[in-house]
C-alpha cells in the first residue's frame, strides 16, 4: 500500500479544527487531528509544506519508521507545532491500518483491557453555590467524576468558568482577551468550594480541579495540602511544568493526587515526573503528544511507576483525537480516566463519530480504524476564523500564566 | 474468536523445546516458545495445570488483558517459570492475531524499521589461536559481529567453549556437570585474546564477549577497562545482575559497552539499569521476558535512556522464539543486534521457519503471524530427555556462577 | 550421612499442601513445606524432575553448599516456583540436622532469644461493627495483636473477608473467581474502621491492616497518613512491591509502620526497601524466601537498618513452614511478630505439630528438628484438587491486583 | 512609540532566510532573524497569523512584557517554531530600542566586556589529509580556533563535509537526502584525525569537533576519552540532548570539554546540564533560544556554574542573528567563543552587515541597534524554495540522527 494523496481540512464548526487526511492507492484513507488551539495554521503550514511532500509514496503500515522519520528528520526537535503535526500523521496511519485490516484500532494496540471508559465532566459556576448546583446537574447526568471550577470573589474572569451561561470556549476571536488574576484570592477560595462539595455530595463522587499552571510550588503545596481532606481525584496543573523538579515540593507536602501534561509534547517533558513519581496521572493527549505510537511508549514507562493516563479532552481537540484517545483508553492497562467535554452539535455535522456517553462512561463501537469520519462538504461551509486563547495579567499588570 | 484448545508439545530434536499451541474456534492457531533450558517441565506443568484451563473460552485478540490476567492472577509475581509461561501465551496470541489479520507480526507492532537484522555469531576456541581461527571462519561466512570466547589456560572447561569440535550445547544429560573456575586466570587471559583479535582482523569487525556472570564489580571494572582499547561491541553479563546497582562501579571505570538480561524476566529487573544508564543493551528474550507485549514496553522505556536491544538467541530458545525476536527486531527503532546461534538441522525437521541468514544479517519473510510452524508428528519422534546446564565450582570447591 | 530418597507429598486436607520429605541413609528424614498457593504442581515438577535427582547422594549437613547449588545451578534465578523449591529443600535439611543432632532447630541458629512468640490474629467482618465484634472476640482469646479487615460498602467481596461465616480461604476450585474492586471506596472506609476500633478498645491492643497491594503510592500515602492517629502496628502491602522505590512517597508522608514481603523470594526484592529504610517489617516467609538459610541473611541485613521480621503465616503455608518460622522467630534478635491463622482441624490430621497458641503467643516445644511430622497415609486420603486464588477487576473491567 | 506595521521577508539568496521587520510610528524599524532551517514557512505562519496581529499597537520598548506575552500567551510552550518566532520579535525590539536611543545593542545589555570576539572556523576534508590541509588554510587566515570534520572511510556522506569542494550547505531541494551512517566507523576514525592535527599544528591552535548527536552516551564517553590527549576546545553535540542526564556518563569518563544546545529553545532544555555542570559551553542561538532577552538569563545562570557561551553560527542563521550574537558576545562576561561560518556573497547583497572578520576574531562597529539592514528589493529577486536538511539511516535502514 502506498500513500498517494494527503489533504488538510481546516474548518470552524463553532471552533477551529485542523484535520489531516492521508489517502492510499487502495482507496483506504485515515484521519488525524492536527488542532493546536490558537495556532492551527502554523501546524497546517508545517504539514503542508514540509511533511506532506515526504509522505507521498510511503507505505502507511511502516508507522514506527515514519514516526522517527519526522521526529528526527526535522533536526529541530519537540515543541507543540512539530509534535502536533507528527501526532496527526501517526493517528491517520493507525486509522488506515485498522481500516485496511478491518479492525478497530484498539485491537491493534493490545485489545480491550476494559469494557467502558470512565470520564470526567466539567462543572463550573460563577460562585460556590452555582458550582455546587452544576456539579449536581452532572451527577444527575450519571457522571461519576466531575471537575469543579468556580469564579473567584474579586476576579472578573477565571479559567474554566464561562459567562452568561454559554458553553465554555476560552478561545475568542479578535486579539487575546486579557483577564486579571490574583493567586491569593484563588488559594483562599478553592478549599471552601471543595469542602462544600463534599458536604453536599458526600465521599463517593470523584472530584477534580484544575489550577491551570497558576501556582508556584509552595502555593500549590499549600493548596494540595488544604484539599487533602476533600480527597480530590486529582489536582491538575498545579504548577507550570517546564521545570519538572518544581513538583518535588508539592509532592513532599501532600497526598493529593497530581495530574499534568496537557501542554507537553514528548516523553522528555515527563521523565523526571515519572521516575521520581512526582505525579499520578499523565494528561499529554494523542494529538499533541506524538500520536498513539509515542503515547504507548509513555504509558508503558509510566506503568512501571504506578502512573496512569488521564488524557486531556477539552473541545479544542477534535472528535478524531477523542476517538483515538478512546481506543488508547480501552487498550492500555494503566488507563486512569478520560476528560470529556462534549462538542457543540455543529461539530458533529462535520465529524461523524462512533462513541457515545452513557452512565458516566464513554463507549466506542467496533468500526474499523478509529471510527470517525469527516464530511468535507459540510466542513467547507465553516471556514477557519482566527481565535486566541486568553491572557492573564496580575493585578499590577504583570503577564501571568493563563 | 475464542480459544477452544491449547496444547503443549515437549520434544527433543537434539535438545529440549517446549512449545505452546493455542487453537481457536476459527481454526487459526498460534505458537509460543515456552522453553526454559533445564527446567522445561516446570513450565509445562505451570501452563498445563494453571494457565490452560483459564485460556479456554477467552478472546485471543485481548492480549493486554490476558497478559495482566496471568501476571497479576497468580499472586506470586515474576520469576523464570511463571514469566516463561506468560511469554509463551503472549507469543502465541500475537501469532494468532497476525494470522487472523493475514499480516506478519512485525506489521502489528509498528511495521518495519529496517530491512534486515544485524546478528552476531559465536566463535570459540580452546585457546587464543584457535579462537582467532574460528573468528576468521565466521568472518568468511559474512558475519559482521562475532562473540569470541576462549579456553582459559589452566581451566579444563570454560563457558562457551565446546570440546571435541562438537557444536556447543552446554545442557547435558545426567546430573549437572561440575566444572572448575578461576576468575583470576580468566581476567589475565581475555584481554590478550581481544588484543590479538584486533591485531589480526582490524577495527571494523564487531567483537563481543560474554563474561557470563562470573566477575565481581571490581573485577568486571578491571576487565572492562583493560578491554577499552579493543573497542568491544559489548561486554555481556560482566557481573550477576540481581543487584542492579552492582553495575555502578563498572560503569564508572570504563567506556566498554555493557549488555545484560538473558536471565531477567520483567522490567523490574531493569529499572535501575535503565534509568541510571548502567547498561547499553538489554538481552531479556521474548521467551522469558513476558513476550512481545512486555518487551515492547521495556524497549520503549529503554529508548528514552539511549539503550538498545540485543536479545539472547542461543539454541536453547526454540525457532518460535527466534522468529518472534526477529519480528520485534524489525519493528522497534532502538534495536541494536540479535544473537544468532543456528539450531542443529534436526531442529528444523520439527520447526519450519521463515527466516534465513545472509550476509551478516537475518532476513524474515512476510508470512502472516510469526511465520514458524511445528510438525507435531516429527516432534513426537524426539521425546524430551532431562538435561541440565552445568555448574561451576571455584578451585577450592565453592559453588560459583556458571 | 547421605540423602538416599526424596519424596513429594501433595495433599489437600481442606486445602492443598505440597511437602518435601528428604530421607537419609541413617533413617533420619526432614520435612520442608513447598506449597505455592494456586501453583503447587509447578513446584512439584520443579522439585521432582530437576532437584530431587541432584539431591540423591548429597550430604544433608552441607546446607550452604546445597543452597547455592540450586540457586546458582538452575541458571535462571529467583522467582516463586524456584525459590519455593529451594526453600523446601533448605527446611528439610535443617530438620534433618536438628534431628540428627537431637536438638531443636532454633538451637542450631542461635538459640532462644525469647521465650514465646508474639503473634497476630485475623479479625474480619462484613462491616465495621461486625469487624469490631470479631476484634473483641480475638481480644477475648488473649491476642495482643489483631489484623482487622472489613467488607467495603458497595463491594460484594473484599480480600480478607469471608462470606457466610466460613473460615476465610481465598483459593477456590474451578476457574479463578473474579471480584470487583474499587480503591476509592476502600480508602474512604478503612480510616473509619480503625478510628472505631480505637474508640472501643483503646490504645493498648496492637492493630494491623493489610491493603493487599491495591493502592498506588499516593493512595497509600493518604491512607497511611489518615491512619496515623490510630497507631497501627503496621500497614501491610500498601502498594505492590516490584518497584521498591514506589514506597518512598508513602514513607515521606506518614509515620505509620509499613510491612511488605509475602510475595517476595530473595533479598534482591528487598535491598532498596532495607537500605533506604522504607519499611519496618519483612514478611517474606521461610517457604518462599529461600528457607532458613536465606532468611537468616535477610534478617541480619535488616537488623542493621532497624527492620524486624513479621513473617507471613496464612493457612496457605503448611504447618511445616509455620514450625520453621517459629524456630526462626525464637532465635533472631530482630524478630517483630508472627502472623498466625490457625489451620482447619483436618490439616492437623495430616500434620502433627509441636507448637501451640497461648496468651497471645505461640509456643514451641523442644522436639529435635523442626518438630512437625506428616502422616502420609492420612495425606493420601485427601488428594490434591486444583484451586486458584481469586482475581480482581476494577469496575470498568480492568484486571487489577487482588 | 507604537508598533504600526510588521512585515515578513522570506527570501533565498543561495539559501532560505526568514526576516521579521517591526516598524514603528516613529519610522524606526527593527529586524529579527526568524529562520528555522527546513521549516521556515511554519515560523512565517506562526508569526503572520498569530503574533503580528498582537504586536500592532504595542510599545516596542516593553521587551520583557512582550516576551512573556508571547511565551505564556500561546498556552503551548517551548518548541522550535514558537521560540524562533519569539526570538525574531525579541531581536527586532532590541534593534528598535538601540536605534531609537542611537546606541548599539551591546550598550543596552551591559556594554563592552571585550574588544573583539573570538570565533572558530570550519575546516573539512574528504579524508584526514585533506582535513589537515584545510585546517592549515584556516590557520593561514588567522583563525585561532578551528572545527575539524572529516569524511569517514566507508561512508559516502558525512555531516559537515561537502562534496566537490562546494561550500557546505546541508539543506537541499527536493525531498530530504538520505545518507548512510555508521557510528563505529566514525569512532574509529576521529581520534586519528585529531592526533594527526596535533602532530602537524602543535598545541596552541584551538581544535573543535562536532559529533552531531550521533553517539550514545557510552560511545561519546569513549570518544571524549580517546580525544583527551588532543585537548579539544570542545566536543559538540556528542549525544542527542533531549535527556539531559544522558551526559552524566560522558562527563564521568572524560575531561574533554563539552558543548551543546544548537537545537534547544529554552532554559528548560538546559537546567540539568547547567546545575550538574555536565557541559562547558551553551550553543543555543539567539534566533532559536528566545532572543537576547531569554539568552541573557540563560547566560546569567550558566555563569554561576562556570559555563560559557559558544553560540551556534552556521549559515542557516541569517546575518541578523549573527549580528545579535555578536552584540551579546561582546557584552556578557562568560562569553566563550562564537561559531563563524561566512555566508555566501549573495547573502550580503540582501543583508548589509556591520561586522567583519579579522585576525581570528569578529569585530562589530558601533552602528545603533543591531547594525544589520535588509534590502527588500534584492530579497524579492531570490524567492524562497523549499529545502530540507538531510536524513540519516543506519546501514540496515533504521532512521538515525543526522
Amino acid at each position: 500500500m502506498k500513500i498517494t494523496e494527503v489533504k488538510l481540512i481546516l474548518c470552524s464548526p463553532s471552533r477551529n479544527f485542523l484535520t489531516l487526511k492521508i489517502i492510499t492507492d487502495q482507496g483506504v484513507y485515515g484521519l488525524g487531528d492536527a488542532t493546536l488551539n490558537g495556532r492551527e495554521k502554523a501546524v497546517a503550514t508545517y504539514l503542508e509544506e514540509y511533511c506532506i511532500p515526504c509522505l507521498i509514496g510511503k507505505d502507511p503500515f511502516q508507522i514506527e519508521d515514519i514516526w522517527h522519520y519526522f521526529y528526527v528528520g526535522a533536526y529541530w526537535r519537540r515543541g507543540p507545532v512539530k509534535m502536533t503535526a507528527i501526532s496527526a500523521i501517526d493517528m491517520a496511519l493507525w486509522d488506515i491500518k485498522g481500516k485496511a485490516l478491518n479492525i478497530p484500532v484498539y485491537n491493534l494496540i493490545g485489545g480491550k483491557s476494559r469494557q467502558k471508559i470512565l470520564v470526567y465532566a466539567h462543572a463550573e459556576g460563577k460562585d460556590i453555590e452555582e458550582t455546587v448546583d452544576r456539579v449536581g446537574a452532572k451527577i444527575d447526568q450519571g457522571f461519576l467524576a466531575i471537575r469543579a471550577q468556580s469564579g473567584i470573589p474579586g476576579l472578573e474572569d477565571t479559567y474554566g468558568v464561562s459567562r452568561n451561561n454559554a458553553p465554555y470556549e476560552p478561545a475568542v476571536r479578535g486579539n487575546p482577551k486579557e483577564s486579571i488574576w490574583d493567586t491569593d484570592k484563588y488559594l483562599n477560595h478553592i478549599p471552601r468550594l471543595f469542602k462544600r462539595l463534599r458536604e453536599v455530595y458526600g465521599d463517593d463522587i470523584h472530584l477534580l480541579h484544575d489550577a491551570h499552571h497558576r501556582c508556584t510550588p509552595v502555593e500549590a503545596a499549600r493548596l494540595a495540602r488544604e484539599l487533602e481532606s476533600c480527597h480530590l481525584f486529582w489536582l491538575e496543573d498545579a504548577v507550570r511544568g517546564e521545570l519538572q523538579e518544581g513538583y518535588r515540593l508539592i509532592r513532599s507536602h501532600s497526598t493529593t493526587p497530581l495530574a499534568i501534561g496537557e501542554v507537553f509534547n514528548t516523553i522528555y517533558d515527563l521523565t523526571t515526573f515519572i521516575t521520581e513519581q512526582l505525579i499520578d496521572y499523565i494528561r499529554m493527549p494523542i494529538v499533541h503528544g506524538g500520536g498513539l505510537t509515542h503515547l504507548l511508549k509513555v504509558a508503558a514507562m509510566a506503568s512501571v511507576y504506578h502512573i496512569r493516563t488521564g488524557f486531556h479532552g477539552a473541545t479544542d481537540l477534535s472528535p478524531v483525537n477523542l476517538a483515538a484517545s478512546l481506543h488508547f483508553d480501552l487498550a492500555v492497562n494503566n488507563f486512569g480516566i478520560q476528560e470529556y467535554m462534549p462538542h457543540q452539535p455543529l461539530v458533529h455535522e462535520v465529524f461523524k463519530i462512533n462513541y457515545e456517553y452513557r452512565d458516566g462512561h464513554l463507549h466506542i463501537d467496533d468500526t474499523p480504524g478509529l471510527g470517525v469520519d469527516i464530511d468535507e462538504e459540510v466542513a467547507k461551509k465553516h471556514p477557519y476564523q482566527r481565535a486566541y486563547l486568553p491572557m492573564n495579567r496580575k493585578m499590577d499588570g504583570t503577564v501571568f500564566h493563563w
